[in-house]
C-alpha cells in the first residue's frame, strides 16, 4: 500500500474549498469503494466526454471495462483518462441562497490507462470489478468465456495521482444571517438503500435469493 | 419546447447499446429534472477533468454556477463542455458476469456555455439552481447580495446537443444460460429517500422545519 499523501501533482491539487481536501489515502479507498459507477472523462476530438461506466479498485490499481468497440476503450493506453466517484450525503439548507451546498465524498483520478492484453490480468480485472458491482458474484455466476473475454477491454489505471474532496456537517453562514428569525437552516440526509431483489422472470427453476445478495452491505 | 428529437450531432449520437437509446426530448428533461448533482467535464491543458457540480434547468437551458475563481468556470463561453446526470436504479444480476447490467437513467449534454453577465439573468439562473438543488428555498433563504452575486460565475448551457439512455428491467442473459439451474439472476433495486432533516444547531431560536423541506418530493 502506497504511503504518499494525495495531491502530488499540479492538476490533482484542490485549489477550490481547500478546507474540504483530505489527504489520507485511506479516505480514496474510502470513497471509491462506497461507490458504485463511477464517471469516466477522456477527450474525444478536442472536446470533453464525460460517461457512467463500472469499476473497481484493487490497491493501487482501478479497473475499468467496456466493449472493445466502445468509444471509450477504443482510446488506448496512451489516453488522458479522468475518473470522478461521488457519494452524495445531504443538501444543505443554509441561511442564505449563497451558502446553499451539498454534503458529500467526491475523489478524481487522473491518469493514462494500461490496456490489459494478458488473459490472466484481464480475468483479474474483471473479477474486481464484478466483485465491486456484485460482490459474492464471481464464483456463482457463469464467469467468461474465450469469445466474451476477447469482446470486454479491460484498463488498469493507476491511483498515483489522484484527489479526494468530503464536505460533512452543518450549514456554514455569514454572522450577520445566523442571527436571523425565522429561517430554517439545516441538513436534509440523502439514504441509500437495496430493495427487495426481483428475480428474473425466467429462472429454469424457483431459486432462493443468494446470501451474497440478500446479506449484501447497504449501499 | 424545442420538439427535435435528440442526438442530432455525430458526437450525441449513442453507438453502444442502441437498443437503450432514448429520443424522446422529454426523457432528457425528466433526467435532468430528477438528478441532483450533475458531473462536468471540460479539457485543462489538453486532458480531461470531471467533477460534480450543482446545476438546474429551465427550458432549454441548463444552467451551472461556481465561483468565478474556480477552475472550471475560468474556461470561457469559448470552451466545450460535457455534462452527465446519472441516476442508479438497479444492479442487474445475471447468470454469467459478462451480462451482470446496472438500470440506469442517464443524460449527457454537449455544449460551449454562455458566461452570464446580466444581473437579472444570472439571478435567474440562480434560482433555477437553488429551486433544483432545495426546491423552496430561493424565497425563504436570503437571496444574494452584489458581493455574492460578483463572486459566482453563472452559466448557461443549451440542451440542443443532448442523448439520454436508459436501461431498466430483467437481466439479458445467453439462451444456453438460462436454462441453468440454481444460479440466481434478477435485479436488486437501489432506492433513495431522504432522511430526517437535522435543524442547524445554531438557529437563531427553535424554528419548525419549513413544509418545502418536511414536504420534499422524494428524490
Amino acid at each position: 500500500m502506497t504511503t504518499e499523501p494525495l495531491s502530488p501533482t499540479d492538476r490533482s491539487t484542490i485549489r477550490r474549498g481547500k478546507n474540504r481536501a483530505v489527504t489520507d489515502r485511506r479516505a480514496l479507498y474510502s470513497v471509491l469503494d462506497a461507490g458504485l459507477v463511477c464517471h469516466l472523462a477522456f477527450v474525444a476530438d478536442g472536446a470533453p466526454v464525460v460517461l457512467p461506466t463500472g469499476y473497481g479498485r484493487d490497491g493501487e490499481t482501478l479497473y475499468l471495462h467496456g466493449s472493445t468497440g466502445a468509444l471509450s476503450l477504443r482510446l488506448g493506453a496512451e489516453t488522458e483518462l479522468c475518473v470522478n466517484v461521488t457519494l452524495l450525503d445531504g443538501v444543505v439548507y443554509a441561511r442564505s441562497v449563497f451558502h446553499f451546498s451539498v454534503n458529500y465524498r467526491s475523489a478524481v483520478v487522473h491518469g493514462k490507462p494500461k490496456v490489459l492484453t494478458d488473459r490472466d490480468a484481464k480475468l483479474h480485472g474483471l473479477r474486481v470489478i464484478t466483485e465491486h458491482l456484485a460482490p459474492g458474484s464471481w464464483d456463482h455466476a457463469r464467469q467468461p468465456s474465450k469469445v466474451e473475454l476477447a469482446k470486454t477491454a479491460v484498463l488498469a489505471l493507476d491511483l498515483g495521482e489522484a484527489a479526494v474532496k468530503i464536505r460533512d456537517g452543518d450549514p456554514v453562514d455569514e454572522p450577520e444571517d445566523v442571527t436571523t428569525e425565522g429561517v430554517w437552516a439545516g441538513v436534509l440526509p440523502l439514504r441509500r438503500a437495496w430493495g427487495a431483489p426481483v428475480p428474473a422472470p425466467d429462472l429454469a427453476s424457483p431459486t432462493d435469493v443468494p446470501s451474497h445478495v440478500t446479506t449484501r452491505e447497504k449501499p
